[in-house]
């Protein structure tokens, strides 16, 4: 099936401690948002890429691509007040009958396995999400200030990207915005869907803190 | 209080590909393990050091302080089949009337503000353990391959030291082993203590993957 990608940029950047938003900050030699573009890209070069950037900074990002000399294809829109209102802005350009990634533009450290089986996973399923184990002890939080350790084996952390049947999710985001609408998967799952998980990989974090900057330059190299 | 810390670094590093035990690797011109004692040194010259060790590494551990010229005082005992037996055998050389911090040796990143609240906070409480918020979405895996969202708010990743008064964490220690002792908290809440939480810093990651060491290289400079 044909596939496409949403790429949500839409954040403002007030956690990271910089001049602009994250997604725009230059990482071993180039933007983080177009580091994020390239994976997709490398993975599938008939891959139609959405990219949802903050209404104040679609020029900006039209200069940075012109002064990077970014060619790889793509249509840009208009993000919303909330991630949610971003996603849905982002599928508007989305067709019926084909798989749709949701992804963080913060996130561009995702491989090629992890794309590979989180788009086949949801050809297969209706729906792909990539987690991967906790690695340190979880402790759960009660009130009175206490908190009670918990086993991190019955937990995972979920990544982006999100690979869904496009009709699912283009019916999921017909519901009502609601508070526990943390990510795409629990959209889809509050729709009646049942979610199915793919293995991540544990590089794919999300740049939200300077110190992940900095991994990120190494790892891209 | 007197402060004293027990480093275990009983592991044998069969996660980590590579020929020896992950906190012998070299990074940043020495191995993990010397970087982790020094930052307890730097912290506090007067501390205590015990570092426990798997028994057949011990020789090679000398060897290597030599090679490196290591010359923070430390002792050295052996570790035991398990992480809790590995720390009764720590133990063994604490004295009454200090603060016992125990620390991963495969954690070099932790920052000295993390180890001044940990010791302030046992000082004050009786025991202290740092911990960080979870930065991704988060699931607990139900029966039958099903899995929750759950909300990332109400829970907390944990890091060492964990910082107890030694009397407290003595006595804990006389428990027999069980298994949700994941971690020195855990044995501790056992014996009837309330655990009391303090800010741990988010590079202080657990060296456990090759991805890891790449970071760690990065930070250590």
């Amino acid at each position: 099936m044909k596939k496409q990608v949403i790429i949500v940029a839409g954040g403002k950047g007030q956690r990271m401690k910089a001049d602009f938003p994250k997604q725009f900050l230059v990482v071993s030699g180039k933007p983080v948002l177009m580091h994020t573009i390239e994976k997709f890209y490398t993975f599938s070069e008939e891959i139609g890429v959405v990219v949802v950037l903050p209404g104040p900074y679609i020029k900006f990002w039209q200069s940075l691509c012109k002064k990077y000399n970014f060619k790889i294809p793509h249509k840009v829109v208009k993000g919303g007040k909330t991630r949610f209102n971003s996603v849905k802005n982002g599928l508007k350009l989305i067709g019926n009958d084909c798989i749709v990634a949701v992804h963080d533009g913060v996130r561009p450290l995702v491989s090629n396995d992890t794309l590979e089986r989180a788009f086949s996973g949801a050809e297969k399923n209706g729906n792909a999400i990539p987690v991967i184990p906790v690695n340190d002890s979880l402790r759960k939080i009660k009130h009175d200030n206490k908190s009670k350790p918990v086993k991190r084996e019955k937990y995972f952390l979920v990544q982006t990207p999100q690979c869904f049947r496009s009709d699912i999710l283009l019916k999921a985001y017909e519901q009502e915005y609601n508070e526990h609408f943390t990510d795409d998967a629990s959209v889809v799952e509050a729709s009646g869907e049942k979610i199915h998980t793919v293995e991540g990989n544990e590089e794919n974090i999300k740049l939200t803190r300077p110190f992940d900057l900095k991994i990120a330059g190494v790892l891209l190299g």
